[in-house]
C-alpha cells in the first residue's frame, strides 16, 4: 500500500518538465494519465519531432505521434528503427509496448467502425491501444445501411470493456450499438462525407442527440481521444481488480 | 382515351381560381395534384379558415386543414359536423373520403415512428393519405435504439409501395430503413429533442448524409409533404396499372 | 405467384457478403434494391475500384461507380472495354443494360436542370437511370430566370413518372416545376454559386422550403440518390402493371 | 437654379436636431432623404411614441411609426385624429401626404407579394410609399408555386419605375419577376415558414443567390427599407425629368 | 459460471416489451444496461407518466424520470410516496436503491460542476447514479475563473473512477479537470449563459476542443447521459472485481 | 409613341434563344434589360466563352464576361481585338460602347470602396457600367477607419443618380455614405478579411443590418448585380427624361 | 513600499471564501480586481440576492448587482435604503462609493452609444464605473448614420483614458470611433435589431472585423464586462501616477 | 501645456494622406494612435509593399508590415537591412525603436501562450509592441491542460499592465488568467486545431463567453490588434505618470 501512496503524492505533485526550448516535457504524465508525450505531428517539422521524441522517450517510455505525413514517418522509422509505424492509422509508436491479444473475460477495447472510409480513424485508435497497453479488438465495415453486418458481431461485442465507435456522413452506428449493449461508448464522427455533411458536423450533431443513453462524444477525426477515454476505462478496471495483463 | 386527353389539356389550362378577397383558390390543384387546396391553419383565424374551406370545398371536393389548434379544431366540428378531425394530427378533413385498408398487394403508404414524440407528424401523414385516398400502414415506436423493434416489422414493411419515415433527435431511423427495402423513402426530421438538436437541424442533416440510397427529405415537422410526395408515387402505380381502390 | 415468394424470402434473408478485405459485397442488394454495389469513386484508388468493380460485377450484374477522376475513367475503360463511361457525369458503369427510349405512355424519369453549370449532376442522375434499367429524358438549362424556357416544355414534362430536378444558386426550379405537375419531384441542390451560396446549402435551403408540396430533397449535388429514388418510382409503377420493359 | 443651390447647400449642412432628451430629432433628413423621422414603435411606449411625432411633425411634416402593436395605434388615432393608421401594415403616418394613383406612364412602385402570409409586410411597404407621396400598385398573391398568376400580371408589371417583391419560404419569386423585367428589384425575404426556413434566413439566402441580375436585398421583413429605396429611384426619375405629381 | 452464461444469452435475446398502447416497455434493458425504463417527463403528461412507471417498475425495478416539473413531481410523490424527488434536480425515482456512500477506495463517480447555475444538470447526475446504485461525489463551484478553489479538491477528486464534469459559458472545466487526473471525464456543457453563448453552444465547442485527451461529451444539458456512461465505467469495475458493493 | 408600344409588346414576347447546344441565348434580354449576354468566365473553357460570346456578340451587341483569369482574357484580346479588357476587374467586353464622362447633371453611378482590397470588385463594377453605357466615377479607398477621407468628398457624391458601395471586414461603409445622401445604395460585401470574416459574410450581415434606410445589398464579391441595379435606376431616369446621352 | 508588498502577497494568497451553502463568497477578488462580488441577477430570487449582497457586503464593500427585474430592484431598495438603484441599467449597488465628476485631465471612461435602444446596455456599463469608483462620461444618440453627431463631440472624447462603445444592428460605431481616437475601446454589440441581426451576432462579427486596430469585443450586451475592463485601464493609470481621485 | 494643445489640434485636424496612387499614407495616424502605417502584407505584391512602406517611412517613422511569406520578408531586408524581421511572427519593421527590457515597474505587456502552435501569433504582438516601442515580457506554453505551468508564474504576470492572452482549441485561457489578476486581458483567439474547432470559432466564442470580467476579445489570430490595444493602455499610464522610457 505504501508505494501506492507514494504514487499518489507523485501524481500531485509539482510539474517537472524537460525544457526543450520549443517545447516543455511533461514526465509525470504517463504516471497521471497511463500515456507519456503525445505528439501531434501534422504540422511540426521532422527534426521537432525527433527532438520531442526523443526527450520524452527517455528511460524507453512509449511516445505516440500522430497526424503523419508519409514522409514524417519514413523519418522516423529510420531514427528509430524499432518504433511502430501504422500507415493507415498515420502514427508512429517510439518504444511501443508488446501488443495484447483480447481472449475471453480480458478487459478490453472493441474499435467498431462504419464504412471503409473510417477506417483511418479507427486505426489511429487501434494504435493508442497499443501505445496505452490495452488489447483492442477490430469490427469494421458494419454501417447502418446494412444493419445485418452489424446484428451477426453483437454476441462478440458484448466481451468489450468499452467501445470506440467511429463513423461519418449520418453518425447512426453509435445509437445502435449502444442501445444492444452494455458498456461506455466513445464515438467518433468522421470528416467523410460531402455537401451538407460539413466535414463532419452532421456525423458530430447525430451522434450528441443519441437517443441510447452513455454515448459520448469526442471531436471530428478525434481516434486519439476516444481511444484515450476507452482505456482509461480499461486502466480503471485494472487499478480495481487481478485481471490487469 | 378522349376525356384523358380533355384531362390533360385541362391540367395545363390557364389558371381559373376562386378569388376570396384574402385568398385566391386554384379549383384547378386536384387535377393536377391529386389534392385541392390545403390549408395551413396555424396562423389564420377560425373565420379566415372557415371562408376558404367553404368556397374550396363546393362541390363535395376534400380540404384538408392542417396545424390546428384544439379550439379552431372543435369551431370546424361544429360547423362541419361530417367532417374528420384528428387531435393527434391537429388536422381537419372537410368532405373525407372514406379510408382504405391497405391489403396484402393492395399499393398503400407504410408511416414509420420512431419515438411516442414523433406521433404529431406521423399521424399528419396519415391524414393525408385520407385526405388523397391513399390507404397507409402505421408503424410506431421503432426507433434505433432498439433495433429489434424494427426488425420484427420487416417482412410487413416490404409490401408497401413507398414509405414516409418520420425521427427526431440523431434521424437515423431512414437510413436503417431505406437500407433493409427497396422502395423509395420520405424522411420527416422531428423538431424532437433539445440542445444540439437545434430543433430538428440535427436530424435533418443527419437525413441528408444518409449512407442508404434513395432516401429523400422534407422540412423540419413537415409530415404533410412526404405523404403527399408518398401518395404522388401510389398514384403513380395506380395511374399505370388496374389495381387503384 | 411462387417465385414471388421466394424473392420475397431471399429478400429479407441472412446477409450474404463477398468478403474483399478491405470491402464487402452485398450481392443481395440488387434483389432488395435493383442496383447492386455502388462505388464511390473519389477517395479509393484506381487498383481498389477495379478489385470491387469485379467481384461486385461477378455474373454480369451492372456495377456503377460515380465521381470519377478522368484518369480513373481512363484506367476503367481499358480494363473494361464493354463498360460505359460518361465524362460529363464522371461514372463509369460495368455492365450496362441496354439504355432504353421513353416512348409515350413509358414509365420514365425526367432530369430537369437549371442552368449549364448544373450538368455534371444532371448526368449522373441519367447514367444511374441507365445502370438501373430505366428510361429518362433529359431537359437542361430551364431556369426560372428566364421561365419561359421551362413553360415551353411542361406538356412534355407530364408525361414522367417522377422528376429529378437539379439546381443550384436559389434552388427555386423544384418549386415551379412541383407547382405545374402531379408527380413526386426529387430536388437536387448543386454547389453552382459563390459567396452567400455557401456551397449549396443555401440551394438546399430554398428547396426544403417549397412551398410546392410533394418536394423532397437529397444532398448537395447528389444526382446518384435522387435518381436512385426517382427510379424506385417507376419501379412501383413496373411492380404493379404490365408496362415494364 | 438658385433656390437648388441653396438646398443643395442645405442638404450638407451642419446637423440641427431637436432635443428631446431621450431622442434627437434630424429636421435636415426630409431635405436629405425625402422622409422625414421614422419612428421604429415596437420597443417604445406611446408616450415615446407621441413624443417623438409631435416634435418630428413640426411643421406638418409627415411621419411614419411603424410596427405598432394595435393599442398603440388606436392610441394615436385618438392624438391624432386626421392622422392614417394601417392595421395591416401595422403603420401610422401623422400628416399623411394625398395618396397618389399610378396612372399609365406616372413612374411608380410596384409592390409584388407571393402569398397571403406576406401581407404585412408588403402593406408596410405600401405606407412607406404613401409617407413619401410616391404611387404605388400592389400585386399579391403570385407565388411561384402557381406560377400563372404572376405570368397574368407581367405587362401590367412592365410600367412599374422600380419593384419591391416580398417572398418568404423559398424566395424565388424576385428572381423569377427580375428575369421577365428590366427595372431594379428590391426583394424582402419573410419570417414566414416554420423549420428550415430559419425565421426567413432561407429566402433571404435564396434571394441573395438570385441568377437574375438587379436584385438587390434587405434584412428579413424590412418591407420598409425596401420601399424607402424603390421611392429613392422615383424620386431620381422626379429630380430629372417634368413628371413628377 | 452458469447464470452468468444465462444472463448472457437473456442479454441478447429477442426484444420482449410490455406494450401499453402509447409506449412499449422494455423489460430487458435493466439486464443489459444496468438501469431500466427512464422517462422523460417534459413533455408527457402526469397521466402518461403514472402509467408509463407503473408498467416499468413492476417487480419493483428502479424507475427514473427526468425534466419533472413542480407539479408533476408532487403528483408522483403522492401516486409513489416511497419515491425518492429532487427538486433541484428536477427528478423522480420510483423505488429507488438505497443510496451509497463513497468511502475510500470505493469505486465512485464525482461530479464536479463550474458554477451555481449548473446545479440542476449537476444534480440530475447525481441522481442517475443513485438510481443505478452507483456511489457518487459532489464537487460544486469549482469554475476556472477562480482556479484555487478546484485546486484545493484535487486530491480527494484523485479517488474517483469517472468524473462528470458541468459547466456552462466558456466549457473549461472540463479541460483543467482532465489535465489534472488520470480518470474518463464525461463533459457535459450547460445552457447557462446568454449572447454568444448560443444556449450552450459555445462551451459544447469548447469541451469538444479540449486540449486534454480522455474528455468525452455528451449533450447540452443532458446531465442524466454523462451519469449513465460514468456509472457504466463503475459497472465495469464491478464486473471485473469484488469491489461492488 | 408607336415604336414604344412595338418595343413592349417585343419585351414581353415569346422566348427567341440561339441554341448553341451547350448554351441558348436570350437575344431578347438586351431589349428587356438594357445589357445581353453576360458570361460568368471562371468555370467555362476559353472555347466555350468564344463560342457563347461570338453567338452573343451577333450584330455588334456588348457582351460582357466576368471572372476571368488572366489567361482566358488573354485569348479573348487575341480572338477580339477591338474588346475591352480590365485586367483588376477581371472583365472583358465584346463590342463596348463608347465610356462616358460623367458630367455636372449627367444621371450617373458613383462608385466607392472602402479599402484597396475592394479594388476588383469595384472595378467590375465600374465595367458593367461601361457595357451598359451609363457614366460612372470612383471614389476609393475612403473607409470608415479614417471617416475624414468619405467627408471630404460627400459634396461630389450629392450628384449621383445611385451609388455602389463596396466594403469588407465590418462593412460599415454603405451605412455611412446612405446616413449622408438621398440616392438608392446597392452595398456588396467583399470576401476581404481573414478569421470571424467567415469570407464575408460579416460584411454581408452588417449591410443587411444597415440603421440607414435604402440600402440594399447583394451577395458576397458580386459587384456585377449591384451595379447592374444603379444603372436600372439611371436607365429609368433616361426613360423618363431629355438627359440620356 | 512595504504595504504594496504586503498587498501584492495577499493578492496571490490562497482563495479565503465565505461559504454560504449555495454560493462561496471571495473576499479576496476586490483586492485582485477592483471590485467585489458582482452578482448576476436575472436568474436568482430576491431571497438568494439578499444572503449574497448581505455577505459580500460585509465590512462596507461595494456590491454590485446586476440584471435585475423591476421588482428585485425594489426589494433591494427596501431592504438596502442607501443603496443605488438604475433602472434603465437593471442594475444595484449596495454601497456604492460616491460618483465622481470628470474634469479635465481627470482619467476616465468615455461611454459611447449608438442609439436609444442601446441604452440600458450603456447605463449598465455606467453603473460599472460608479461602484469601481471610476469617473465616466456618456455620449450617447451619435449612430454612423448621422455621422455629424458623432464628430461634434471627438474633441470631447479625446480626453478619455478609455473607451466603452455600445452599438446594436450593423455595430459600426466602434470602428469609426476607435479610427478617431488613440486609447483602447472596448465594443459592445447589443441585441438590437430583428431578422439578421441574430440577436446581436451581426453586431459581434462587425466589431471583431474592425478594420481600426485597436477594438476589442466582449459578448452580447455585457455592458459590464467592457466597463470592468475600461475602468482596469483607468486603474491601471491610477496605480503609475499621482491623479487618482 | 502650449505643445500639448497643439498636438491636440493636430490631433483633430483634416486628413493629410500622402496620396500614392493605389495607396493613401495617413501621416497623422501616428500621432493619433501611437503606430504610424500598419501594412498587411499577405496579398500584396513586394513592389507594393516597398513603395508603401518608403512612403510611410519618410523621416524615420516606424513601419510595420505583417503576414509576410519568407520571400517578402527576405525582400524587405535586403531593401531595407537596418529593419528587423522576425521569421516566426512574419512580420518586419522599417526603423525599428530600440527595444525595451521590461524591469521592475516599468509598465509594460505581458504576453502569455497557450500552446507552442500558438506562437506565430503571439510573436506578433510582441514585434508590435517592438514597433510601439512598449516593453513586453513572454509567457508561453502555459495552456490549461497542465495547470501547474501557469501557476508558476502568476507572481511575475502581476507586475504587468495589460496581458495579450493568446489560446486555440477551446480557448480557456484568458478565463483563467483574468481570474488570478487584476489588469486588462486581450485575449486572441487562434485557428489551432480541428474539426468542430472550425478555423478558431470555438476558441473565439469560449472567450467571448469567460465567466471573468474584464476579457475583452479580437479576431481569430489578430495578434497585432490586441498588442495594439495592450500598448494603448500602456501609452495611457505613460500620457499620466513620468515613467515612461
Amino acid at each position: 500500500m505504501e508505494p501506492q501512496a507514494a504514487l499518489q503524492r507523485l501524481k500531485g505533485g509539482p510539474f517537472r518538465a524537460g525544457n526543450l526550448g520549443f517545447a516543455q516535457i511533461d514526465h509525470h504524465r504517463r504516471l497521471r494519465q497511463g500515456l507519456g508525450e503525445v505528439i501531434f505531428g501534422e504540422n511540426k517539422t521532422i527534426e521537432q519531432i525527433l527532438a520531442i521524441a526523443t526527450e520524452a522517450g527517455v528511460g524507453g517510455a512509449p511516445v505516440l505521434i500522430t497526424r503523419l505525413q508519409p514522409e514524417k514517418s519514413a523519418g522516423l522509422s529510420v531514427a528509430f528503427p524499432t518504433g511502430r509505424a501504422n500507415a493507415a492509422a498515420r502514427t508512429f509508436i517510439l518504444h511501443p509496448p508488446p501488443p495484447l491479444a483480447a481472449g475471453t473475460g480480458t478487459p478490453h477495447v472493441a474499435i467498431v467502425a462504419a464504412g471503409t472510409s473510417d477506417l483511418s480513424v479507427a486505426e489511429e485508435a487501434a494504435e493508442v491501444c497499443v501505445a496505452m497497453g490495452v488489447p483492442c479488438e477490430r469490427y469494421y465495415d458494419v454501417g447502418v445501411a446494412g444493419i445485418h453486418r452489424l446484428l451477426q458481431r453483437v454476441e462478440a461485442l458484448q466481451a468489450a470493456t468499452a467501445l470506440v465507435v467511429v463513423a461519418g456522413m449520418e453518425g447512426a452506428l453509435p445509437s445502435v450499438v449502444a442501445g444492444l449493449l452494455g458498456r461506455p461508448v466513445f464515438a467518433v464522427p468522421t470528416s467523410v462525407g460531402y455537401g451538407a455533411s460539413f466535414g463532419g458536423v452532421s456525423a458530430l450533431l447525430a451522434m450528441l442527440n443519441s437517443c441510447a443513453p452513455g454515448v459520448s462524444v469526442v471531436n471530428i477525426d478525434n481516434g486519439f481521444s476516444a481511444a484515450f477515454a476507452a482505456c482509461q476505462v480499461v486502466r480503471a478496471v485494472w487499478a480495481a481488480s487481478a485481471i490487469s495483463p
